[in-house]
This record gives C-alpha cells, structure tokens and sequence, in this order.
C-alpha cells in the first residue's frame, strides 16, 4: 500500500519512525504493507521507486529532507499523487484554521485522484468539513482525521463506533492540552503570566500562544467532532468560544474552597430543537467525570440516550502520540478490527 | 436479518425493547433491518414467521412469554437454528462461570449453524474461550461479547479498535459496579455489612452477592478482557483473585486520611515475560484515572506503547446500558462505521 507523507516537522517524522517501528505488527496483526514512496515538505520532496519506499530514510533522525541526495526542490504532492497507484496520503503540514492551506488544496488533489486521506491537520477540515467528506465520498475512499481531533485520544471512535447505536445527547471536553496545563497550574497558585511563562519553557505552549489560550484550538476540535457525531455543519463562526486568559485572577481560588476545579469546557448541548456549540471555561466539581483531568491531559465525556455518560481520557498529546492516531486511521481504513 | 434471542430476563427483555425503539435508527443510520424471530426461555419460546417477527410481543412489558397464544413449551435454541436462515443469536441467559451452561451448549449450536453470536454472558466464554473462537472462525461468523465485558463501558472497543496499532503494556479496571459501590460507601464512612446491605436494598448487589463481592464476576471480565486484547489464554484459575469482604476495616480510613481511595481493581501487568493476572482491593491516589470512579460506576485504563494511558469510565450498568451493548455489537457485525 503506497503512502505519501506531507508536512515533515514534528508530527510527520513521529508518522515516518512509527512506520518503522510497527512494520512488524502491521504486517503480522493487520496484514497490512506500508511503502512510504514520497515525503513532502514545503519546499520540494523526496520520491521513490514502489519497490524500495523511504522509510529508511527516516531512520535518520533530524537531517533535514534537502539533504538527500535524491532531493527535488520544489516537488508538490499534485507532482506525485497522479502519478503513483493511489493509496494513503498522510497530511501533517501545519494547521491554519482560517485558509486551511496548504493542507487544503492538497487533500483535494488527493481526494480526487483516487486517494485515501489521514490528516493531523484540523485546518482544511475547519474550513471546508462538507466539501471534503462530499469529495471524498464521491471518489469512494476514506478521510479520517483523528489526529485532528485529540490525538492519541479517543474523540470520534468513542462516538461513532464505542456508542454505535445510540443518540449522542450532549458533549463535554477538554480538548487542549496547554490551556489544561495552564489552568491546572493557576489551581495550584501560579498566577495566569507564570503559569504560560512556564508551560513555554517547557514546550507545551507555542511562543504564540493565542490559539490554545483563546479557546480556538479547542473549537476547532469541537467542530470537527459536532460535524462528524452529530451532523451539525459548524462553521467556527457558530461557536461561541471564550478562553483562559480573562478569568477574574479570584475565581479559580474560589472554585477550589468550593472542591471544584476550573477546566476550559468545549461543549455542545440542545437546546430545544437545536445545538450550543462554544468553548468557555467553567468551574466543575468532583462528580464531574472531566475534574480528573489535569496537567496536559485531554479528556472527552458523551451522555447518550442508552448507555448513560461515557468518558475517555488521556491519551498522549505529543507528536508520537498524533503519528499514532494517523496510524491507527490507516488501519481502520483496511483492516477488519476484531 | 433474523435474530433469536435466547434467555428473557432482565437483558433479554430490555433488548427487545430496545430493538423497537432504535428501529429508525438501525434502518436509516446502520441501513439494518433486524427481525426478530424467536424469543426462547428456559421453558420454552415463540417463534414467528420471517415476514412478521416478534418485536411487538416486547412492547407489552413484563407479561410471561407463556403467556402468548403461539408459546410452544419445551422449544429450544437447537429446534430454531437450523431452520431458519441464520442471522444473529442473542444470548441473554444467566451466567454460570463454572459450567458455561446453558448458554455454551446453545451458542456452539449456533456457531455451527452459521449464526452470528452477541452475548451478555460471561459463562461460556469464561469456560471455553478459545473453543468458542475457534468454532467462529472455522464457520465464518462473528462472536462478540461486548455487553459481557462491562456493558456500556467500552473495553474491547478501546482496546482493538481506538488503540489499534499500539502496544498494550497493562490494563487496570473497576470492572464490577455493585462492589465499589460498597467500597464507595465504605469510603464514606459506612461499614462493610451497612453498606452492602444498602446495595441489596437498592437492587443494586444481588440476594447471593459472592461473585461481585469477592471479586469473580471481575475476574471474568478480565479473562475476557485479557485473552481478546493480549491473547493470553487464561483460565479462571490463572487469576490471583482477593474480593472486598476481607477488608480490614481501618484501611479506607487511612486511605482516606492520605488522599487515596480503595478500588476493587483486575490488573493486567507485564512481570518480566510472562503477564500476571489478578483482583484485588488496592488504594489508588488522586493521580490514577481511575480515582475519580464512584458509586456503581466501572472504569478502565489502558498503557500503550505510542498513546501513553487512555481510559475509558462510565457507561450504564442496568439492563438497558447492556441491551445497548448488545446492539452495538449487532452494528459492528453488520455496518461499517464513520
């Protein structure tokens, strides 16, 4: 099964050194063959024979791709996508949640020419949910994305596949990491500057830390899984989103004397005959199945009309933890689970 | 497709209703038509023509099966199964985790036959496992046991397929509600003959409360659990099993005292090259995911090799949170999700 990675920072070399690892259980547990046959960055790629593939390549660590002695500068994935037998193309270039590119015009390509898609990248799903599924539809492959959606946690499985069958009611997580840790921070007694001041010095957050901290990261997520689970077609403009960085510097004191916790809460609830979709910060207390979730953890909780409230939490946030979520995508794509 | 449901308690009686209520649902969202064809006690059964089914016979509630005009008294599974076409066995009979029966007997004639098997019962596949397996696989047909590891928790599905690809390095559960409701209670500062008395007053622990209370209704749960994700293998007897009745009295007070709450826990853990299997009663800290589970409540949590800790808490434990699973199984045999 030929694969084609773009994007080839953090996430798409975890997606490059998991391949190699797994090759074993992949072809053993699944009985499925990956051949990463071009990896892309934005300024050109590499590319290869079907019989060799490039994962070897990989292998090499933080070299970076123009170093190869088979780089072509300029390469884009419309170079190669028309030319290899279609299988997987693996996007994980960086998420732009406004134009949704390069990753959008890119996936369309594939889309179109016959292949499946796995994307870490929530930008071309935010900006065009209906086109894509309709595209991908269309040509009769797969556009999975749980990558985008919390990683190596659990969000869109648990809903379509753990919960087949019943009526999702509402839908409560906390779906960013950094702004967790934050807030997880601030409980303990770190004001809101020391707290971001520390999580940037640890690498959890972006030297840019807008979109976490502003709650759209969040509602990109919430968008995506409202779209998939429930239908709802979400624009990010139909969530009202809310983030960490004007909490009164009183409240988390105050909700922790109360036993409770302050969580950045993405949520979508009927109210009537339609969906509240936002993103907003909320104290919530002990019984709550998120108030565990602390630190960088994620955490997801489902009320169904069946199977009573389900939750799912942890799983990692880092760039190993994305490549696995890509991976566990392909399998579902070809593989019969169970 | 054709069902016949097997065992017409609590379970049996919830999925029948449930099969009439999700009857748009299966049709328009899962394209399934199921008919249900035969609903078979430990006296005797209905049975109905392909076109008509019995799903309205479940409407009327708790009127006795005997009760119906076409009851046919002495009718067993292996009277039905082979002549219909064969569809999907619901097996709903009590559970007996030393003979497996009745229902081993009947769902090996089923696997035969061609039937598809979802069960709620623990028995058979806690006493033939690997037979069952086997015979499944030999005739083609799935066998699926979802509602017989934790309902409406999601265990299996978690682990084969939202952890799909992983490495699984050890499992931990709260497999069994009425249990740490009474360690919950007992948390609370209620002794051990108070609080179980309070379960069985509340329905919630049985008359006969041994299996959950010293620990082997968990044990079963974790051989299902152990042999379908690790494929250990394991026999009852293989399973280091300590229940909740020997408890000395001080510890969930000192427990208490130090931030940290006792669980009736089934562990999987790696020990060198070979896995240990056991239950027993341990105090868990604040930073376990399984801390926070309470009341009737189960929990699950999985340590991967490439998605860190992902667990999964909740799910209703009643009749209808175990219908629900059963359904769900139904789904996965028979329609492709996302």
């Amino acid at each position: 099964m030929p694969l084609v990675l773009a994007g080839f920072g953090h996430v798409g070399r975890a997606f490059g050194s998991l391949l190699l690892d797994k090759e074993v259980t992949l072809r053993f547990r699944y009985g499925l063959k990956l051949c990463l046959q071009a990896i892309l960055n934005s300024d050109g790629g590499l590319c290869s024979s079907a019989r060799s593939g490039l994962d070897r390549v990989i292998d090499i660590g933080t070299k970076p791709l123009a170093a190869y002695p088979n780089w072509r500068p300029g390469l884009q994935p419309q170079d190669v996508l028309g030319k290899i037998n279609p299988g997987v193309f693996v996007e994980c270039t960086p998420s732009d949640i406004q134009t949704g590119e390069p990753g959008l015009g890119d996936i369309r390509t594939a889309l179109k020419t016959g292949w499946h898609v796995v994307t870490a990248n929530k930008g071309p799903l935010v900006v065009d949910f209906q086109g894509l599924r309709n595209l991908a539809r269309r040509n009769h492959v797969s556009l999975k994305y749980s990558a985008a959606t919390a990683a190596a946690l659990p969000t869109l499985d648990m809903a379509l596949y753990s919960l087949a069958g019943t009526e999702v009611l509402s839908i409560e997580g906390i779906l960013n990491g950094t702004s967790n840790y934050i807030l997880t921070r601030i409980g303990e007694g770190t004001g809101y500057a020391a707290a971001l001041k520390e999580a940037q010095e640890k690498g959890i957050a972006e030297h840019d830390p807008k979109l976490d901290v502003e709650g759209w990261d969040t509602a990109a997520k919430l968008l995506l899984i409202g779209n998939s689970v429930l239908g709802l077609g979400l624009k990010l403009r139909d969530i009202a989103v809310e983030g960490i960085t004007r909490i009164p510097p009183e409240l988390p004191a105050r909700a922790k004397q109360e036993g409770k916790a302050v969580k950045l809460i993405g949520y979508l609830t009927r109210a009537g005959s339609h969906w509240r979709a936002g993103v907003s910060p909320r104290a919530i207390d002990r019984s709550h199945p998120l108030f565990g979730v602390v630190g960088t953890n994620k955490g997801i909780s489902f009320t169904t009309d069946t199977m009573g409230s389900v939750t799912a939490t942890g799983g990692k946030s880092d760039p190993r933890g994305a490549a696995a979520a890509l991976l566990k995508d392909i399998i579902h794509i070809f593989a019969r689970v169970q």
